[in-house]
């Protein structure tokens, strides 16, 4: 519908007619060209189209915690919630001499300073997967940095392909734009590999790129070496560029190795999305980035050209943060990161070990980032469609939130954060296993299995 | 063009053919349903249609500086590059409290924190245009504020009206989404009010906006409460809501009054952009907002939740500047605004003056802002084409760099920014007199007054 038509049926009642209040110099409006008669502003298609799924799911679980149980929420990927993760005190001084210096208060280059770009790239620079400051944009968060890269790579009516469950941010700014979102399967059995086949049974001579997002939101998975190596093979044999979603880079345990994709590639051109968010634990700062892995020339510098121009938009990030991200990066200990990790790692052993124990819950052990994804054998729960009534019941009555795996395209299942002090994590646990005690149901045919 | 149409033509040689290294499993890429058989990878339709026309213009001008003068750019609007007009040390502490205070690293609201937009509301609010903190949107920086207002109010195909001569941005913005840009006229001899007439002719069943700037970038015009009025009778008549771009509000000089608009009509919806750029001295921090009026209910809940919806994309502006908003808008002692203001006004008294008695120029008396247009009489230097090439030139003999009116859309003109310290600017103004001295002829057919 045009979004300023005349509206003549049932809301014409509240529409506004002003032209009375206007000296009356044109009496009959109808008639004089291109005229608009009546007030009707509507927002845009794309206003319309920009689909936030965690959003509407959360928004319409309409159900109050339990008043005699104090809430912990476990939904938000958002590490810096409880305060028990507070970032390093080299970034917040790196800040504070960023201000000092009265150096950073102006305009920087809408892709960033060049010196933090400088900064970035010797940071990610390897043997395999070389970078110098050309090669880095410097975004307002790593959700912009996404934005930029599927702006540049899709046009309306082509589509990308998303991991399924995933991080539902990709889905929104791509339906956004007018782009399709087709799902691959990440396989709970296998540690949330890739359903290789059935990716790229997907592709077709619209797709634009294939995201992947290593260590995953909301699986906590890290993929192997010969993994990420069967996924370039798929993408190099298909000819489509790979938007790598790596703002979890370098967060992974201790018993695991984080690969970044560009470096295990020598011809698929890899967009790698980054930022201070997750690893230095200031989310809110949002100082993001793309690293633009090029060496075969297939981006070209159309392609980067094009980057550049989108940044334009908008200018980039706060230039405080890019001033302190020299030290940030260069200053901020080794044991903060160590410290960051063993923490999650601790939790993440704790949270998977305490629901595995649970009859009817399928926890998946994660390697790295900050979730846990938690299977829901929902023939043991028929009180409950399906996982969006699960996790609203343990709000109602245990009062503690996670995600239902819906927010993620992943039905039955939900999500755990695992940011949580140790404390509230055992408590967490222990509540979701009364609630799952009083809510299981053997399954019809199995009492076998009940009795044990 | 498809951006992934296997290519054929004359760049065929430079495609890139990967399928022989992965190992031949598909030795007849061609037959393979919906297979890409090349990489082909082509930045986006938007990409492309992403115009800064002040880079172009820019970036075309090959000229060197006069090596033995050094460069005094009068060319960006950017008040903190000669280090002159510092912030205040209030806006620098409240950075380091918010750093200080751990509390604002996590992830704001997408629109901004309740507390930050209860602040902005208070701030602007009036009488005659109330505002609270439902009615405020936090962006990254005045530009994305623009881009967020753009995208709601306006579908591809559908029209904005920009002035001219105006700041760029909005044409980078409106084209890069499709969006068709009309220019109503500015009028230099009436100090750059509207052609009001032209500017309503302009008006059709397209038109989604109105973009309404005062003060002006780059006229440094401050628009009267009567002629406002004016500017609010047409959008009312024509029922078109406006964008007004008030960046440089209450930027004004000692003899006249800065007016937002939105505080003159009671029927007219408004979205008013500003941020705490230019009036703060802090562009880079990229902290911009939306103010909301729409007292008739026009733009309604749909076209307020449209906005949330967009800014969810990517998530607000960095939370540091958020947390420290409070005590800026609070804390800045009234001396720092008019110390800035009473800098700018005798600065631009200083360059008016100097200029005015150059032969043919003719700069327009600013009264806020930071800027000053200058006409230049081309008839009196035939040397050159146009506006371009003749501040190409004073680059090249004077190394005084300032932005030909082209790149408002305004030819014949060039625009002189005004924050420079005095010193400079009075050094500037000597250069482009002996420029211009040098390069003036009499016009044809009077003599008379060349001998003057």
């Amino acid at each position: 519908m045009d979004p300023y038509m005349i509206q003549t049926s049932d809301s014409d009642s509240e529409v506004l007619d002003v032209h009375g209040n206007i000296g009356g110099r044109n009496p009959m409006p109808g008639k004089m060209k291109g005229r608009k008669a009546r007030w009707s502003v509507r927002p845009s298609d794309m206003s319309n189209r920009t689909f936030n799924p965690i959003r509407a799911i959360v928004d319409s679980m309409r159900v109050k915690p339990n008043p005699n149980k104090t809430m912990i929420s476990l939904s938000i990927g958002d590490p810096t919630v409880f305060g028990n993760l507070p970032t390093d005190l080299e970034v917040t001084q790196a800040m504070k001499n960023a201000l000092d210096s009265g150096k950073y208060n102006g305009y920087a280059p809408s892709i960033g300073y060049l010196s933090s770009r400088e900064e970035v790239a010797s940071y990610y620079h390897c043997a395999k997967a070389p970078l110098e400051a050309k090669d880095v944009i410097l975004t307002s968060g790593c959700s912009q940095a996404i934005e930029l890269c599927l702006a540049v790579l899709a046009n309306p009516g082509q589509n990308i392909l998303v991991p399924r469950p995933g991080f539902s941010l990709y889905r929104t700014l791509a339906e956004s734009m007018g782009i399709e979102v087709k799902h691959y399967n990440l396989l709970p059995e296998k540690s949330w590999e890739t359903d290789l086949k059935q990716m790229e049974s997907l592709i077709d001579e619209k797709t634009a790129c294939l995201i992947i997002n290593n260590p995953s939101n909301p699986c906590g998975s890290v993929f192997s070496k010969s993994h990420l190596q069967k996924i370039l093979a798929v993408a190099a044999r298909q000819c489509v560029p790979i938007l790598a979603d790596e703002i979890y880079g370098d967060m992974v345990f201790s018993d695991c190795k984080y690969e970044p994709l560009a470096a295990l590639s020598t011809n698929v051109p890899i967009l790698s999305c980054g930022g201070l968010a997750k690893r230095w634990l200031i989310p809110g700062w949002r100082l993001g980035w793309i690293l633009i892995h090029d060496r075969r020339d297939i981006f070209g510098n159309e392609t980067r050209d094009g980057l550049v121009k989108l940044s334009q938009r908008t200018l980039g990030p706060c230039t405080i943060v890019q001033g302190a991200l020299k030290s940030i990066l260069r200053r901020t200990p080794q044991e903060f990161y160590r410290n960051t990790l063993s923490f999650l790692k601790s939790n993440a052993d704790l949270c998977y070990g305490a629901l595995s124990a649970i009859p009817g819950l399928q926890p998946v052990c994660p390697s790295g980032a900050m979730y846990l994804m938690v299977g829901v054998e929902m023939e043991h729960f028929p009180e409950f469609e399906n996982d969006v009534e699960f996790t609203e019941r343990l709000i109602a009555e245990q009062s503690v939130h996670c995600l239902p795996g819906k927010c993620f395209e992943y039905p039955n299942f939900f999500r755990v954060v695992i940011t949580v002090p140790e404390v509230m994590m055992l408590e967490a646990c222990s509540r979701i296993q009364e609630f799952c005690e009083q809510h299981y149901h053997c399954a019809e045919g199995s009492q076998e299995e009940c009795d044990k």
